[in-house]
């Protein structure tokens, strides 16, 4: 039996479970899935005799390290920041790694002695980051194996709500973890380079400078620009590229009245609140706006932020009850973001039956012989269910089939890394076809980076 | 004779040193003046027998600890983060120790240690911080010593330029430390009380929420809010107070054309720009505007922030040279904060005979006997020059008069501390008297905090 530790059974897990499940008797896989709660992992187990729950403190590191031990192999879908102690363990007893999350500093660090011990430390192998860096390569590689320079690289990704669901005027809904939805854009300027030009976009103007694309039959979306595209020229190989753009895509709309929150200030997650839990959702709104003894809330809003009565914009503030006097914050010692998340998670919860739907679209323009010419690549992935969702499955499955090509030994390149080369990218994405994540390419005219011919 | 180390001879040490020079023979003093450049520090001590000019790098460990430990008394001028070597050094030889900086958490901690050897570190003993601590603790404690309950309390301070020497369209010119003010308002939301309810400002909205207040004889002037007026509640033992704002003050329109930069992007200081260099003015404008094929630098800015071409506004900007495309930066991985500091210094660095101008203004809304009433507290002093100006005068005389009246043991309290308590402010408050640092005080009809009735 080859030994699968899980850590983090949340929403992403469906899928990935489901995969090792598949798998679990014709590749003798054991699976332990280990979450902080105990009956989240038990869900997930579901009685399948190859899998055991465990109840799991990741700062228990007595518990952390006994299991890591007993593992093969060790996949962390917990939040970010708490990779690092999973990856250190997995270095001292000799284990491979995978995760969906970005390369941090501590993690790139232990490149070395992974290395040394011969392990596979996989990471940005979600859906973005993963597929994108998949799907991308793979185009990317192919037209430069033909001899081509390129040009120009766009990539937008999104995950919204499948039209089916959507009945909200914001047109989406969390199928992720709210909490990056609040803080979505935070922590300095975005970058990047167009036509050669270098561009840098403050937080507060963000959600203001979004690009539009259209995909066929899917219609026209948005896009507000991911915070550094530029470090991307480097790992796809690409240093002197003019046009290098990474975004994330809402449908149209969402970032204008988004930019209200940002505005106000009740994105800012660098502060606790006064007195937050008794407040109102109404108290909460009147704390970013300027003090009168007479005028109302809604009056001061809509002349602070210049919104007319008649905006749609308006609409998408009343609809989420933000001047609601009655309806109480209830938690302590709150950041403003967090409070912006509660009241949020009351209208963009997915209900038990909506679908979820995630969009990816690449630009590429190129030269080849003197010609200029531009591929679009398309995937458009729609979810279940609440709990079986297109983000969970396009997060989960590139994890899960990755971590089962490493204890194969078909994934074998060591270090800490991300899937940019053939060895990891072309069987992956080979196998995701079977699960029906399949993307569409079409040859377009060579637009370059012009705004005015982009909106079509 | 009494040895005193002046560490840091910039451009506020003017007056600080003229003071101890005033004094040295009377006082038996004898003064070191220690600065990074042998050329300011003699430029200083100008051949007075009682003076010695001496270069001097903070971060020699061996030479610091070697003059700290010869002197009686140190004074550190340097900017606020390289206090604390000096301080700890202070601790260890058993020194007492006088700033103008805000006291940093690294301070605080050297409280005990300080107490423990009887040592007075005296911080925030300039002028904002420093005169305005000193000037509203006079009133409040007369106005509590009566009995009274202090109902509210605005503090504004601005560094400006005279009337006489304010020839730019921005009414402005740097008079301190111009990197201070191209980042002012950074590192977190303004957060102040009126009226019983909290308030918070984002910085991208702190210039755009300003309050205006006008000086008797010296005209209309708006306010920015400070970033933590919240804190001075227990500072000034005023936990209870429904109204505390603190503020920084300038000439009416000047928020509102600097919001043009922070909207921009311009007064980041987190990231570097690519190619700085040899990048114009022009080009590092159109950093932060979206890329177009044809449309001008002006046209787009314009459009994006919404100004119209006869708004004064735009004079403002044309004034700066900002769109010039033959000015070069020449400054190699310069931050935006750092380039537009070059910017602003080719027009706003005071000319020779250029006099500044301090403002401060102070309000004090108190209940006594069921009675509400309000007091007015204001202080301007001009500058002679740029040599002698207001700023180095107002700040350099408290940290001078504080630091022979500590070596005199008229001021005894050890410990890290501020000019809140009678022993320190009173004697000092006096002594500035004589060298025309006089604020005048009026009484005016209570109005609580009322923007409305405010302007007038």
């Amino acid at each position: 039996m080859r030994k699968i530790l899980v850590i983090g059974a949340g929403k992403s897990s469906s899928y990935l479970i489901d995969y090792f499940k598949e798998k679990a008797s014709s590749e003798n896989l054991h699976v332990t899935i280990a979450d902080v709660s105990l009956k989240n992992a038990k869900a997930k187990v579901n009685g399948h005799e190859n899998c055991k729950a465990l109840e799991f403190d990741v700062f228990n590191e007595q518990q952390r390290k006994a299991e890591i031990e007993q593992s093969d192999i060790v996949v962390s879908m917990l939040p970010a920041r708490f990779h690092i102690e999973v990856a250190k363990d997995c270095v001292e007893f000799g284990k491979h790694m995978v995760t969906a999350s970005y390369i941090s500093q501590e993690m790139k660090a232990l490149d070395k002695p992974a290395k040394e011990k011969g392990l596979v430390f996989m990471n940005e192998i979600g859906v973005d980051p993963g597929i994108d860096h998949m799907s991308a390569m793979q185009v990317i590689d192919r037209i430069r194996d033909n001899g081509a320079k390129i040009l120009l690289f766009e990539s937008f990704t999104g995950g919204l709500v499948a039209p089916e669901s959507d009945n909200n005027l914001w047109n989406y809904k969390f199928t992720w973890n709210p909490r990056n939805v609040v803080v979505a854009g935070q922590g300095g300027a975005a970058k990047f380079i167009q036509e050669g030009t270098y561009k840098y976009i403050p937080y507060h103007k963000l959600f203001r400078r979004t690009e539009f694309l259209t995909l066929n039959g899917d219609g026209k979306f948005e896009a507000y620009a991911n915070r550094d595209s530029l470090k991307y020229r480097s790992v796809y190989g690409l240093d002197d590229i003019p046009t290098m753009y990474r975004g994330t895509i809402r449908k149209v709309g969402f970032s204008r009245a988004w930019n209200i929150f940002v505005q106000l200030g009740m994105t800012d997650d660098t502060y606790t609140i006064e007195n937050s839990e008794n407040m109102s959702y109404r108290d909460f709104t009147n704390l970013f706006l300027a003090y009168s003894p007479n005028d109302s809330v809604e009056l001061k809003l809509r002349s602070y932020l210049k919104i007319d009565q008649d905006d749609v914009m308006w609409d998408k503030l009343v609809e989420l009850d933000i001047f609601n006097p009655d309806k109480k914050v209830g938690l302590k010692n709150a950041t403003p973001a967090q409070i912006l998340q509660k009241i949020l998670s009351d209208s963009w919860t997915l209900a038990e039956d909506d679908k979820d739907m995630i969009v990816m679209h690449h630009k590429f323009g190129y030269e080849i012989q003197g010609e200029k010419r531009q591929i679009e690549s398309s995937l458009v992935v729609k979810g279940e269910n609440q709990t079986y969702t297109a983000m969970a499955k396009t997060v989960g499955l590139p994890v899960a089939i990755a971590t089962l090509k490493i204890l194969n030994g078909e994934i074998s390149s060591p270090g800490v890394q991300l899937p940019i080369s053939k060895e990891v990218y072309v069987p992956i994405l080979k196998e995701l076809e079977e699960y029906g994540i399949i993307f569409s390419e079409k040859k377009v005219p060579y637009l370059g980076y012009n705004p005015e011919n982009v909106i079509g």
